[in-house]
Formats: C-alpha cells, sequence, structure tokens
C-alpha cells in the first residue's frame, strides 16, 4: 500500500482506528474487505487535506461558479430558445442529474469513458448523464410512451480535459428538442431543422450553415470504400473530427491508429470533400459505387424529400448536404445534422472566435428499444443547441462593445436626505412590495442621501422615493427621476399608483 | 474477495483477464495496487448486469422524473418564488453541481455522512452540493465579494432514506435567497421574513406561522440549563427535532444516547414549551437564569428589535418567537426561522397533509470566514424555501379538484380536410412560426380531420386553420374556434394578422 508512506502521523492513527473496527457482514471474519479498506485510506487522505491550514479556495477542475452578469445573458439566450421550443408545441420535462450506470453504458461510442461516476456508498452503481437524448429515452421505455415531444433544459457533465478558452467545461448546459414516435417520412426531421434556423436566426449571431448527411449514407459509404463493418462506428468517429482536423491526420488516424487499408482510406477522401444542395443529393443517386448501396439509396432518397419540405419551409439555402459530416455518437441511425456560425463579425479588437458547431442533432430509431425489455422501438429526432457556446460568443460580443448590464431589475428605491427615518423607510418599502413593485433600500439606520442616490446610478434603479420630515409634515411623498433629476411632491395616500403608472408609461 | 462468487462465468473470464494486466505505474509490481482490483471487480459487476437479458429500467432510488404536468406546475411556482426575490432586488447567480469534498466536509453537523461523493477518477475529491448556502460562502469567499443580494435556484442532493409519500427525494430542488454584508442590526434579517410572508401568501397555501429563535438564545439556554459546551451541538440537533417527535423521545435521545444529565433535560423542557409574541421576548429578559447570560440577552435584545421592524412590515402577527426552534445546521450564528403550514384545507377525499417546515433561514455570520485564508468574516443572513413540499401540496389539491393542466400551449393547430394537402400546411404553419405565433399540426401525409380536431380537444389548442380545396381555389383560409365550432374564411393574405387579433383578444 503505497499510499501510506505519505500520511501524516494523526491521519495514521486515524487510519488504524478505522481498520480495527469489525468486519461488515458480508466478510469472512479473516480477511478485511476490500471496501473498508478503500474507505479508510479515502478518508484518511481527507483528514490530511484539512489538516492544511490554508486549503485552497475553488471550484473543481473544468467547473465555474456563474456569476450575476452571466445568469443574465444567460436568462435571455435561454427564454428565446425555449419559446421556440413551446412555440412548436413541446412539453417540458426533467430527469434525475445521474442515472444508474449500466443506463449509460454504451450509448455514446468511443467518448464514453469520460464519465463522472459516483462513489459506490453501498447503493446503486450511478453516474452523472452524459447528454439529455439517453435520459429521455430510458423515460419513454420506462413509461411505455410511445409518442411525445418534449424539450428540456438541464445540466450534463463530461470529464473532458477542459478548453476553457473556447467554451468548454466539464459541467455545462444543453437544450434539447426531440420528437418521437411513428410518423410518415421527414416531416418530424424537417421541422428540427426549422428549429435550429429559427433559434440561430433569432440569436442574430450572424450568418450560419447547417450540413446535413444521413448515417446510412454513412455506412453506405463505407460499405462501397471497403471499410470493414467492424470498423465502420470507429471510422465514423475519426470522420466526425474532420472538421477541427485536416484530411491528412483524420486519413493518418484511420490507417495507422484504427488499421485502415491505405486505399480504402483515399476512397473515402474524395467522397468527403462532396457537399452542395439538392443537386448534389441528385449527383450521387447515379454514383456508380453508392447507388450500388440499398440503404445509401435509402438515405438519398430521405434526403430528396427533406429539402422538398426545407423548400416548403423557406429554409433550404441554410442547408448543406455534406458528405464529410458523421457526428460522433453511435446512436444515430437516419439523418444527421450540425450547425455551423459562417463567422461571427470580428470587430476592432474583438479576438476572432472559432467557434465551430453551435447545434447538432439527428434521427435515433434505436435507442427507445434498448431499453425496453422486448425491443420495441420507438423512432426519435432531435436537436440540441450549444448554448454555451453561444454564451460565450455573446458575452465577448458585449465585453467588446462595452454593453453593461443591469442584474436586478429594482424600479424603486426608497431614500431620506435625513438622520432617523428608518421606520418611515421600512413603512413606504413595505407598501411597495405588497403592490408588486420591485424595490430596495439601503440597510443602515442613518445613511447619507448622496449614497443613496449613487446606489441608484451605479445600479440602474430609474425611480427614487424619498420621504424626510418635510414631507412627513406635508403628507407628501416626493419622486425623483433619477435620469432627469427632477422631483415632483405627492399625495402620501397616493404614491404607489403615481408610481405604478410611471413605470407603465417607461 | 465473497464478491466473485457470485460472478457469472463470462464476467469472471473478464475479472481475470483484468486482473492479468500488467501493474499500474504506482505498484512495486511483485503486488496488484487495491485500485486495479476495485476496478476490475467493478467492471465484472457492470458486465454482470448487462448481461442479465432484462436489466430494470427506472431512474436511481429516491430520485423521479419529472412529467410535463410535473413542469407546469413547478414552472408556475417557481416563477412566483423568483419574481419575489427579484422584487427584493436578488440577483441570480449559480454553483457547480458538485464541489470539492473539503468544500462541503463539517459545514452540515449530524447530518453530513449523508453526501453523495463522487468516484475518485483520479483527480479531485468530489462531493455533489447538500445545500445552497455553503457553495455561497464559498463564492463570496473565494471572489472576496463584502455584500451581495442575490438568489440562487438550483437541485441539491442528499442520501436520505427516502419518504417519497412527504415529498422527500434524494434529488429535490432549493430556492434561496441571502443578503450577505455588514450592516445595521436586524434590516435584512426582517427583510428574509417579510419574503417569506410574501412567498407563503402569494401562493395560497393557507393560514401559515413563522417560529423564531436566535442561536445565541439556544445557546444559553443550553449554558444557563448545565449542558456542557462539548455537547451544544449535539444537543441542538436533538431539539430540532421535536416539530415531528414528543419532547418524551427527544428527552429519552438527550439522555440516552447524548448521555446528558435528566434534570439538565428538565430544565430544558420547560423552556422548549415556551412561544409567544413580543411579550414573550420581554419575559426572558426578566428570566432568573436567562438574563444572567450575556450571549442569550444579545438574541433577545435582536429579537426585539425585529419584531419592531416586523410590525412596520405589517407582518408580526404571523411570528411566533418559539424557544423550541433550534435548527440542525451547524452555521446558524443568530437569528434562525422556519415556516410552518398551520393546515392545509382538508376535503372530502384529500388525505390529510403533514407537510411541517415550507420555509427556514437564519443568520450565518462565520461560516465566509471559514473559506478565508484570512478568517475575515461576511456576515450574512438568508432563506430558502421548501419548493418540493410546495410542489407536493399544490399536486394534491390538483388532483383532488380534478384540475388538468395544460402541458403545451400551443394557440393553432393546422388542419386539412383533404388528401395531398402536406405541401400547404407546410407552408401555412412556417408562416405562423415565424409570425411567432405558437403552432403545430399532425405528422402524417393524409390525416383524417376528425383525428385533426381531436388532437385540438385534447389538447386544449383553441385555434385551427383550415386549408382545403375549395379554400386553395378561393384563395382564403377557414378559421375555426374549437370551443364553439364557429368557422369564417378569411383572405389568403390576412390570415395570420387575423389570427393574432384573435389571440390578442382572447
Amino acid at each position: 500500500m503505497p499510499l501510506l508512506g505519505l500520511l501524516p502521523r494523526r491521519a495514521w492513527a486515524s487510519l488504524l482506528s478505522q481498520l480495527l473496527r469489525p468486519p461488515c457482514a458480508s466478510c469472512t471474519g479473516a480477511v478485511r474487505c476490500q471496501s473498508q479498506v478503500a474507505e479508510a485510506v479515502l478518508t484518511s487522505q481527507l483528514k490530511a487535506h484539512q489538516e492544511k491550514p490554508n486549503f485552497i479556495i475553488k471550484t473543481p477542475k473544468g467547473t465555474r461558479d456563474l456569476s450575476p452578469q452571466h445568469m443574465v445573458v444567460r436568462e435571455k439566450i435561454l427564454d428565446l430558445v425555449i419559446s421556440c421550443f413551446k412555440r412548436h408545441g413541446a412539453k417540458g420535462m426533467d430527469t434525475p442529474a445521474f442515472e444508474l450506470k449500466e443506463t449509460l453504458t454504451e450509448k455514446y461510442g468511443e467518448d464514453s469513458g469520460l464519465m463522472y461516476d459516483l462513489k459506490d456508498q453501498g447503493g446503486e452503481l450511478l453516474s452523472l448523464r452524459y447528454d439529455l437524448t439517453v435520459p429521455f429515452a430510458r423515460y419513454l421505455a420506462m413509461n411505455k410512451v410511445k409518442k411525445m415531444k418534449r424539450y428540456h433544459v438541464g445540466k450534463v457533465w463530461r470529464r473532458e480535459s477542459p478548453t476553457i478558452v473556447q467554451g468548454r467545461y466539464r459541467e455545462f448546459c444543453q437544450c434539447d428538442f426531440d420528437i418521437a414516435g411513428q410518423f410518415d417520412p421527414m416531416i418530424p426531421d424537417a421541422e428540427c431543422l426549422k428549429i435550429m434556423c429559427e433559434i440561430l436566426s433569432g440569436l442574430q449571431l450572424g450568418d450560419f450553415l447547417i450540413k446535413v448527411n444521413d448515417r446510412r449514407i454513412v455506412d453506405g459509404m463505407f460499405a462501397v470504400c471497403g471499410v470493414p463493418e467492424s470498423k465502420f462506428r470507429a471510422i465514423c468517429s475519426s470522420i466526425d473530427k474532420l472538421d477541427k482536423m485536416a484530411w491528412k491526420d483524420v486519413r493518418h488516424e484511420m490507417v495507422v491508429k484504427k488499421g485502415l487499408a491505405p486505399e480504402v482510406a483515399d476512397r473515402i477522401g474524395d467522397y468527403v470533400q462532396c457537399h452542395g444542395g439538392v443537386s448534389l443529393v441528385e449527383q450521387m443517386f447515379q454514383d456508380p459505387r453508392l447507388s450500388q448501396n440499398k440503404q445509401a439509396l435509402e438515405g438519398l432518397g430521405d434526403l430528396k424529400l427533406l429539402f422538398e419540405y426545407l423548400t416548403l419551409f423557406g429554409i433550404a439555402d441554410k442547408i448543406s448536404f455534406d458528405l464529410s459530416l458523421a457526428r460522433g455518437l453511435d446512436y444515430y441511425t437516419g439523418v444527421i445534422y450540425e450547425a455551423m456560425l459562417l463567422q461571427t463579425p470580428t470587430q476592432a479588437g474583438e479576438e476572432p472566435l472559432n467557434v465551430g458547431s453551435v447545434a447538432a442533432g439527428g434521427r435515433y430509431d434505436g435507442l427507445v428499444g434498448m431499453f425496453d425489455p422486448k425491443g420495441h422501438k420507438v423512432p426519435c429526432v432531435g436537436l440540441s443547441i450549444g448554448v454555451e457556446r453561444i454564451f460565450y460568443i455573446v458575452e465577448q460580443r458585449m465585453k467588446t462593445k462595452g454593453e453593461k448590464v443591469r442584474t436586478t431589475e429594482t424600479q424603486v428605491f426608497v431614500a431620506t436626505p435625513q438622520k432617523n427615518f428608518l421606520q418611515e423607510r421600512l413603512k413606504l418599502i413595505a407598501e411597495l412590495w405588497d403592490s408588486g413593485i420591485k424595490a430596495e433600500m439601503l440597510y443602515k439606520n442613518n445613511p447619507k442621501l448622496l449614497t443613496q442616490l449613487h446606489y441608484c446610478e451605479s445600479t440602474g434603479i430609474p425611480l427614487v422615493v424619498i420621504i424626510g420630515e418635510q414631507e412627513l409634515k406635508e403628507g407628501v411623498i416626493k419622486i425623483r427621476s433619477v435620469a432627469s433629476r427632477e422631483e415632483v411632491a405627492i399625495k402620501r395616500e397616493n404614491f404607489v399608483a403615481e408610481i405604478q403608472k410611471r413605470l407603465s408609461e417607461s
């Protein structure tokens, strides 16, 4: 046990006392069970931490706090995203932050090593959710739901090495919209692309393009190029890196790391350069190799129909059929798509942003069946908005423009120019609160008037009500506009109504 | 290793192959290190799970999914709570779902065994957050924030044995409001109580009462009764159970489990029966024993001032000074409070609800200092709304009344009475979406009119737009009210404006 040499003396004593406690019920008694030993080591490590006088105050690696400034930007963006989901008839739902580990295993392909597991504290084996799609599929199977249009906004966790500069964290928010159910082909799929367009246009992030492909075309392409079927998912995962890596490097990975024959890789290389509109779909129908593959033909047929619907929705010019699009996740079975910002308007002083994909999704007809005891399938199609990247872009832009956001919504401040007016201020502010008006005052018995007015200016509160000796004597309240510095006296009994009038006008 | 006997043969083989892999870098080579053995056992357990043909589809113990029906109720309640927090000038913020384990240890007293730890996957030791207060204190210390009024709505996790019937889960939502900073006494504290009253009145949960006490009075009471100082927190934790347990049982716990002298327990017993208004504060000032204790006198002085402010806020009648209120958490240092529903109106068929506390909080002046390397203190006071219990009460009530909620907000449905009108429907619905109107249609090429109208009735969609051969020929769209079944024909080019007019009128 090489760990023990590192422990301070008190931690050693604590460890020894734990090792000497009675064996647990499942032990034979002769040998201490492993979980007890591990527990004792861990507790001792922790004690050792705590004995350090200045332990480091920080958030866990790859995570961060969201300040009020962050929250205001998020709230605006999430409101826009959620109102679009509701516009398309989606219901809200939520699932637990963690799932049984076996619910999540073997769903994500090569990435699934990056799951956060919970410590085995003598119950079930649990992992933090990795996305919102697998929990949705589990929900449908568990409740035998055959049809549902839902959205889900929530945190997910992935143990990736964080590239914080690009807005990638180990804890991040996802916004998903999915349509489950057996319907006529491509109608829900087209709606998903429409939603992506509405959201990206609505957020005014600049020009964007949605790449579209179909898993059956990807697999068909692999088959006709000569990829062995056992390597389909691994090669798919390499192709998925084409938006971040050069073809040369992806080719190297496929040949050297994944053992693909060089001539097979080169055949794939010819295909993945192709992208275009509906005419490329027609062209691929004529492709001598691809047109021999049944799966690919099915995919091409669906894409043709999809483009017809996208034209009716008025968004066909935003969509590009792109044979290099593969998507990394194992569960896709049909149409796949990924939205890219074409450029973010670079202004003086703004660093060029390479944000890549800001929304993605696809069809996954087999996932629900993996959870159903009898394997009953519920076809699904959906999308996920990469809101973290969008938050990052919007925040960077505001920083460049020097835009300030109010982090509170306070409408009225209750002030006094004199000492000993706390009681009057408390009575006034309670009246405002009880009338639904957002109001603040300073938590001081005798604050200076200037301090109070400065507080309003620095936090953006538009109105001040002032009570002092004179006002009290005359039975009035002064209302002051912070912007114009104008003051008017209003009868005490009318002041709430007057404020409500002014707030509704502004 | 008694576990191994339980493994199926294939899992055994997999375990063996893992045990035979090369030792890790930190091992001496002679003996396999513990983490490798533990890992191998775990992986095999997991494999064994997966080899079961029908593994159980469920959410982890003590957790549940929130259906669209749940979400609608929650959204309404959270909107009311958050708008109250904003009315009082609070800023939003968020912290990660997990913290360094050492951030959370030794903050919660006797309950802290119930934390969810993350598995040590070779990084930091992490635990899921247990409340929102400790992360807030960590945030203040880490960012050297001396003054802040913030709210935080988020999930927390506690490994309690779930009593699901009472709405207690291992994963639940908390809504916190806190005021940090050095201010004149009792002004922020009074505002916290005002907020609790506004929220509980606003939610119309029936009559309620807020019990108030002060940690210094509790400790002073313990001191004058003869409790040894080393037992203060343990006895405090017993007293905290008085709302769920009879005095007799609490006394038994204090004497038998916690080794308190019986006569000391009886002296405490006399005090904890006392509750009343501001007159009880005056009475306690005269108490021969309590008035000898400096801490208790400070607490009583503050409570007197607090009652003065509560009277100005018009809520003194909702507040009861109650010497049995202790609060279980270690970090409180001053005023503490807990809101109880006095009764929920029991209707025929409704089970009587014993929901107890629905909001609580208090002053914690030392917690931020525990995180500051130099121990600099930031005084704080705050409250937490027990929204899970409130969700439960509201849901039960709706069930009893047979109230139905709409889980979508769709305003218009696009229908056709004829075959081959998919293209027209797609064009119409895109126009509606692009005008910000919430619209749905069926994802079928040729749905029956009756099916389409039934969908509107069952999901509560108020308006239908109908396009068929006749309408197409005449250049009109029919608008139908689902409730009245009236239909009018509107010129195609005016139909969006007409719908917007109707929606704004309803």
